[in-house]
């Protein structure tokens, strides 16, 4: 019997080699690869294919062109794999509520290990970012410092992939969720009342308490909720 | 003053005009996209641009390349994404217990999810699975039917999000905690255990009860987490 061939295009084996490179350890973070000529040559392909794949590898977020010094392997990965998910997510024609759904979940059980692998310095961080929101007087402002909020505490769970896909949870609100904020503004709950809940979820992460940690971010994601749900 | 021009590359332009065909309904799942001579005609840029953009989209997982016949937007978007992530997990140098962590976050509560929103059907091929993984003899095709199992829960939640997230970390899990099931069946918990562990999830799931459902799937992961930290 044959064994199907697999239709591997010449431009996705350039990008499986320097994906094996790099779980080889043989490219690390900020390292430069190899020329486009001499991948060609080593390689033994066309240039053209090089070049694809290195523009596909560039559009997910792994290497950057600079511009007269050649491609790297990026230092930081923050905020890629975003647009094909969100254009995904469209593409399905989903409902924007499984964003929030999937956020609640993630959400509360990330404040819960939070509060038990917080640094001193995160909890000083976190207070000056509470003090600022209870300053702002612009609502634009106030939006960002509360997505601070919670960006801080995905990063003081200590799980990268939390970190990572809070984020793009995060973006595909920005985008389907518009305003959330000021939805929540509008239906009754007062900003007076954000506020009282971003502090009570500093104050348990503070006391180093994750089971009111958890539940204040349970009580938060719940307004929330109801927020979109009565707009 | 000045306003930074933002250095955008001309296939990255490309990419966004056809996100933006995307995002206005202009293009459909399965929909055909111009040919790479028409969008370089329309869009005033090389064919190389073009073909740079396109080959980008393909790698992203958002259009497939049918020889001789032209480009497509995907109709199904599973399984992509995938190594963007495992690659970036791999560069951080990251700890794969996360991977688990996040895991049980989500699929406690993907549990509870199903069992109030799954269908009859739903239920009867559960139950397909847990026989089929009650009579195999074989340990790789019992991890596929494990694995299928866990993949049918996160599709009755009826959360696309949750499916498309739980698929990326399964992934994640096959490449960097080698054969889980094998450290388990290992390490003093039986195969017995691991299958009643299933039947438990599967009947509190039919019986339609979240809080059972998200009980069992807990002390699923928990098994888990001991056998791999025991190993």
């Amino acid at each position: 019997m044959f064994t199907p061939i697999r239709n591997v295009k010449i431009y996705e084996q350039v990008i499986e080699q320097i994906q094996g490179m790099i779980l080889d350890g043989k490219l690390k973070k900020g390292d430069k690869l190899p020329s486009e000529r001499d991948l060609a040559e080593q390689l033994n392909v066309s240039r053209t294919s090089v070049r694809e794949a290195l523009r596909s590898l560039e559009v997910i977020g792994l290497i950057e062109c600079r511009q007269g010094e050649g491609n790297f392997v990026k230092e930081r990965f923050e905020n890629n794999l975003i647009e094909p998910l969100s254009i995904i997510f469209l593409l399905e024609d989903r409902n924007p509520i499984e964003i929030l759904e999937l956020r609640k979940i993630i959400e509360i059980e990330t404040a819960y290990l939070a509060a038990k692998r917080i640094t001193d310095e995160e909890i000083k961080d976190l207070k000056d970012i509470v003090e600022r929101l209870k300053a702002s007087k612009d609502e634009a402002e106030s939006a960002k410092i509360d997505k601070e909020f919670h960006y801080r505490i995905a990063k003081s769970s200590g799980n990268f992939l939390i970190v990572n896909i809070l984020n793009i949870l995060s973006s595909l609100m920005d985008r389907y969720i518009l305003e959330a904020r000021k939805i929540i503004l509008l239906t009754g709950e007062n900003s007076e009342y954000l506020l009282n809940q971003h502090e009570n979820i500093y104050t348990a992460l503070s006391d180093r308490n994750p089971d009111m940690a958890s539940l204040y971010m349970k009580k938060h994601f719940e307004m929330i909720e109801r927020s979109i749900e009565n707009k």
